[in-house]
């Protein structure tokens, strides 16, 4: 089966494309995660999304959870990791799953982390982000899990299951009470310092760190909320990170759209939330225009 | 004085730009109505502001208007009839009255209203849209008022103690009830009737109707709730009566931003409200630099 659209991203702007891809009648799936935001959640309070004054960030969370069940929308916890377009669709790739879609629409907010140095340069050539997707390439090698999230746990455990040798480095902002808890397989090295610079030929070969020895890796995964735009989405044009896109939010791809903080600044729900909806309309549009 | 920020428009658009200048400290003022949107008002049900599901007009505007009191927000009802840049800083006329602002966002929504035949040729050489304005003009001339609101029987009222003759054409949707109740000065003629042209050499002369002669005037007030950007602002790139913007809303005038329905589709609230967020924060990045 084909979805009209997919939209990937549950922020303010994958939630208010669905609102409207849904009163638009389209075959769309929505792709996040129950928690919708972790930057909304955090928010403390929220004074500039016009009618609701002094909301917190939980609330305001509550109110958009509120608003997509009333209009029975689901969410989908599938993580993407890839987006490929196929001319008339784009195949997505969750892991070993595919789902198709005849437009996309790139809601995946920003990655406030920096890259670490290389990281863009080996992206492929030994750095990866998906550990399902990528795993098998490093059967009996030796691999680095730079890890962001929870998940990257649960990757780490699975690739020390194929790997001869499994490095951990953990990078929660509360990594000294998690250490305890890191809930890892017995045969996976825990290395608590700061990654400094991918460094190889073709190919990675080491992974350097702020103050620990170099670790020599044939693979490191980077296991991060978001991928940037441009590795989601191979030949998506980007600046500075952020999706490049026209007044219509769409992007160089046809078929393709983006809304929200990947687009770029201002970073906010009611900018986010507004070019959701016309990212949602012009794919309608789009979609018309196909059967023309 | 001279405002940092003068906001045209208390819709959406307007009253996010409002908000946003509150928060980032800036001295503005808003122009608007107390009603906010006429347009807003009458939507039976708004399902595609995300935060609010199956709300009425009636109910968003109630909830926009506690917003933007919470925040000690006010409306100036006061009626902007032109813009013009001067520079470093813009004039803003309403009537014989002027306001001076560093930076304006123009959020005056969409005139439905097709513009007359001739309207946009002849304006300024005999067409205006500020009786006010341009009455003195025509003293001991005579002229036709075409009114679409209430505003316009006060400035028939006006024209006709100047003028030796005042034609009155209501163009009210509900003008067959209205006609008695038209409280308009017993001198002034009533002209039931669509008006179709206006024609003149150099300047206006003639005024046609569907039905109803022609009449012989020297001046035409078109009088609605919403004059288009390009009357409003000399000098301000529109196209097909849209202000062209950039996605951070900037016009080809510096200092000027638009936001809302007056840039284009889609009409929507949450559209206008994130961009007239990005107008504000514009703005306000546009009077820092000049501060540099």
């Amino acid at each position: 089966m084909r979805y009209d659209i997919a939209i990937i991203g549950s922020g303010a702007a994958g939630l208010s494309a669905a609102v409207n891809a849904k009163i638009r009648n389209k075959n769309f799936i929505l792709f996040g995660n129950d928690e919708l935001s972790s930057k909304l959640v955090k928010a403390p309070s929220v004074d500039n999304y016009l009618g609701f004054y002094d909301i917190s960030g939980e609330e305001l969370k509550d109110r958009f959870k509120k608003h997509i069940e009333s209009m029975d929308i689901s969410i989908d916890n599938k993580k993407i990791n890839s987006v490929y377009s196929m001319g008339d669709y784009f195949a997505l790739m969750s892991g070993q799953e595919m789902f198709e879609a005849t437009t996309v629409i790139v809601a995946t907010g920003v990655e406030f982390s920096k890259p670490i140095s290389g990281e863009e340069e080996f992206l492929g050539k030994g750095v990866g982000y998906c550990a399902t997707c990528d795993g098998m390439l490093y059967k009996d090698k030796s691999v680095a899990v730079i890890g962001y999230n929870k998940e990257a746990l649960s990757d780490a455990n699975y690739l020390s299951e194929l790997t001869s040798k499994t490095y951990f480095v953990p990078m929660f902002p509360e990594v000294g009470m998690m250490r305890s808890s890191l809930d890892l397989n017995s045969d996976i090295e825990i290395i608590k310092d700061k990654p400094t610079k991918i460094t190889g030929e073709n190919l990675v070969d080491h992974l350097h760190f702020k103050n620990h020895d170099e670790l020599a890796v044939d693979g490191v995964f980077v296991i991060k909320d978001s991928t940037t735009p441009a590795a989601l989405v191979p030949g998506l044009d980007t600046k500075d990170r952020h999706v490049m896109v026209d007044a219509m939010m769409r992007t160089n791809i046809p078929g393709c759209f983006a809304a929200g903080d990947c687009v770029g600044k201002p970073y906010s729900y009611i900018k986010s939330a507004g070019q959701g909806q016309i990212a949602a309309l012009s794919a309608v549009e789009y979609l018309d225009s196909m059967k023309r």
